[in-house]
């Protein structure tokens, strides 16, 4: 066995715990000997049983010990592009959680010390990752639907976040539907050149009191002439709700949900099949691995990294101008 | 058995032929006493072996006839208002194919004519007597999904239209789509507030210079606040698609494509399943059936018909506001 | 429109109705001209209702008849072979209800009958007309399982007949699995050469007082090799549970139960779809129809009938053979 | 962390690198130590590229080997009782792939030694950790369909074996026919009283030469009155077909096949989804895993294992049985 690559994770909150679950248990090529959060005395338990001896609240301890290889950036957003800038100047290869930064000029400065430094760089879209959307993806680039007219995407959670955290997100479409819109680059095979957004508050108007929608529907067009609509909600009662349909000259495309088994009871009440694997954690594991696998790979093989800094950019400049339009109500075009 | 209804038929295209089939073999409680059309001896043949015996190729004489009931307006559809207004004045009950007209004047103009005349008056609205759509309006209606958050219909045909059809058809929205606007209002049970057009030429460029789009995403503002999303295209290679979905804040229905059977073949290439009935007279045959029986009923039993005039202007109105959104890039208001 | 054959209905009962109504409403080539019942009175509203004039509680009537071209055979199973000869004699074409007799002999004499008059005989095994098995039939026929290794057949009541019925059925497996012999022999284009059957009251005890099972697995034997395997329950609690499996070298055919929607409803207890169709009036009610028309194109046009005296014959062989083997507790052969 | 069960791993062939893979990656509480295989010399470079630096052509070196708390018995079956009696009396927990052996009282000579032993003793079925199967019996204890009435498993593989290994494998009922006997005792909550088996040569005459079959359906009687059947082939073109289905007094449950992924592609050729996961290795990895970390659950917190020396034998006795009846062409008891 060839030596392991060391990794260093910054932030054990949710998204970091999940990405060290992967490595220890998943990919034996790398090993995770440090752990830095700001809180690290909550995460230190958690941080020996997984065999992990290092833990600082410092992620600078990272940054400057010349065994570690590479870093998953996994703290707050605020943070990301800062991290990755110093992390690239570090000469670590870098996973950064999504997204980069809310802010466009900071995206482009940690893309600038990336790429000055040379190092790997991939952004936190595990869903290209995940085995439905990705055989969508194949089979779309094996021309088994022809050209893309029609691309739709389904995403509704099946709980509201805090309000708290509501207040920080930088809202619904950078937060969550930032997912669909890497998705539709990744399905479309090309660039959205404008977006219309319709947004309403119907889950909660505790959600809007924050400034935020928890329901919308929109619709992009591509460079190549598709047509792309999102819809989004922050409450679906029976789970998590992630379909894709791509429609094409040649054929259409779905996926439907994953369930944890695919059991069906028929009874008096009706024939009763189970709810979606309840949420980003059940339904997405695999594809979290999966991800790290890749830039394992790309790190190791030297290859590009499958989600670069441009796959992290454009989706927030979608973001952005979704919420310019969801407050002028007109389409607006992303090079505004 | 108490005496027939009888009915004249105006038109004997494609679905004058449906009526009144439909009444000759499954609605014994009316009959077919003559059939109109312009060229009628190209029907003369086929309306004997209906066992029709009055055929003429001036509908006035069907309007004349005082035995007549009830008249089927299955003509173009630039005759419809005015044949209406005729049918009125002369007593008979109504029922109309849509669009009743492409112009609102003369739409108001019909539509006051059945109100001075008392006679029933009923639009061809044929798919909310479908069985798996009025099943979702019934699941609607005994609050199974709760308040209706996002309504989404897709409606594909299997091949596009002659491109003579396509010039005089008064545009995707009118002659297709329309069915879609009449099925988000049955379903949301809510008028549309505002409509966001999306359209392209993708199928055939002959369409997109006979002035018209071949595909297309609308998405509707409701006065209740929900959000609806249509998506049409007039070519999806595996046949007539058709399905609803209707998302709220206790759940989600949708319904899926009939097929001519269940027949799964499981082979080395893949597991196959049938694809939809190929076309509305396949797909949507026992609702035209159904939608003569309550025009019927309501003749019968002095009740109200179940799509009135109300619900054949609205439609128009909501194609009109898609038209200038498609036009002019931006949302319409339908009071506009 | 050529002349009508003109037909008699034997028997007014739930089947005389339903091939009364079939005839019409769907069928205007034949037109039933006499009602014959020995309780006639019940059923004379109901007669006139349909249009039909002469009712009478003499089914010779019918056979006196000259005009009549047709008698359908809906009386009681113990009259059938009776009533065949009869008709035959009297020169009318015959549609006999399944099964022909409980008794070989009588069958026999009965085929016999039906063979010196030369007239056209068809037996009412209607499954055969259903879209989902016509399909799987086809589907087969065209090569697409290869050479089928096993036929699996689910068959199973939505609720158990009166116990006073039961008695007088012949046993579930002359009443009720005889429709399965008729279709394993229709699918494996094979004849049965063994049976086993194992056989249980599970249901309700009061059937097995009456001397009958409620729950059975028959297993088969055919001549080509294959082997077929079905399974009956006098009680589904989700209805009427009619499905088909065909296993092959090429693949495997499934069809799956009827619906009546495609509605699928998601909430917080499940992703719930609709029962089958309830019982056999819902479900099999088009195939009905269709092996009326199918025997009146027979006679039309001189070909011979989809379901012939042998059709007849040999499920009542197999249903035999599946009694002893329950009585005697091993496979028996149809020879025997 | 607590300290980690040592392991030794018995047989270095498929199934014993699924186990050695599940606990290296997926079980952090236990750890492979030694793996013995008298072919070592061709599994040396494997086991180094898991981490695990002991091999050994002789398992005495692990059951010598005080440091090792428990075996993985992975060997040829014929060696698997001999084996289970050395390491029981060397004090070991065992792991025992399934069947234990083909011979009676050489089983219950094992069952005795571990008896004596007081080692927990686990026997390789895996299916019963599969999340569809163990859902249908989670939905059968909590009562969802009442009393079981019949149960039907359909096993089918996607390619026969070698007939190198036909000819050793104990014949297709006690090699692959003992996973569902398994099932049946794991679904049903009774005990077989009788089998009945058809068996056929339908897919290689190779394998009929070589004194086995390759198809089989098998009636089964319950203790409790229910009813079983299952059908086997030892080919299925479209891959692994592992569907069971429950019906009973209160409803009915079924599982599917899993698939890679949920895309279904409509084409002009039809509706296309993917075909079951290829074989075991695919579709059962989860439970492999799963068994292993249940077996050493046992062992930490002191269980009865879920799969005990009862649940091994019991399935021979049933494939015995199934032998018989084959040969006899009769139904044969159990405790024959």
């Amino acid at each position: 066995m060839s030596k392991k690559l060391k990794v260093g994770v910054i932030g054990a909150g949710r998204i970091g715990k999940v990405h060290t679950q992967s490595i220890t248990y998943h990919i034996p090529e790398a090993e995770i000997k440090t752990i830095a959060d700001v809180y690290i005395d909550n995460a230190k338990d958690w941080a020996n049983s997984m065999g992990i001896q290092n833990t600082t609240n410092d992620y600078h301890d990272i940054l400057n010990d010349p065994e570690i290889d590479a870093v998953l950036i996994c703290s707050s957003t605020d943070t990301h592009s800062r991290i990755t800038i110093e992390a690239a100047q570090a000469g670590k290869h870098i996973f950064c959680e999504k997204p980069i930064d809310f802010d466009l000029d900071r995206i482009h400065a940690a893309l600038a010390a990336v790429k000055e430094a040379g190092v790997k760089f991939q952004v936190g879209f595990n869903r290209r990752f995940d085995h439905n959307f990705k055989q969508v993806h194949d089979l779309i680039k094996a021309g088994k639907v022809g050209v893309p007219h029609i691309i739709k995407i389904t995403s509704r959670d099946p709980a509201p976040p805090p309000v708290e955290y509501v207040k920080v997100s930088g809202g619904m479409f950078l937060d969550m539907t930032i997912h669909d819109f890497d998705m539709v680059r990744y399905l479309s095979g090309s660039e959205v050149e404008e977006v219309y957004a319709q947004g309403a508050v119907l889950v909660d108007p505790a959600i809007g009191e924050a400034g935020d929608i928890d329901t919308a529907v929109i619709t992009l067009k591509f460079k190549n002439g598709a047509i792309g609509v999102i819809d989004n909600s922050r409450q679906a009662v029976y789970g998590y709700d992630q379909r894709v349909e791509v429609f094409g000259s040649a054929g259409c495309i779905n996926v439907s949900n994953d369930t944890p088994s695919s059991a069906v009871l028929s009874t008096a009440e009706g024939v009763i099949g189970e709810k979606p694997k309840y949420f980003f954690l059940e339904r997405y594991m695999d594809s979290f691995a999966q991800e790290m696998k890749e830039f394992f790979d790309a790190i190791v093989n030297g290859k590009e990294t499958p989600v670069t800094g441009i796959d992290g950019l454009k989706p927030v400049l979608i973001g952005l101008a979704a919420k310019k339009s969801l407050e002028e109500g007109r389409p607006v075009k992303i090079e505004e």
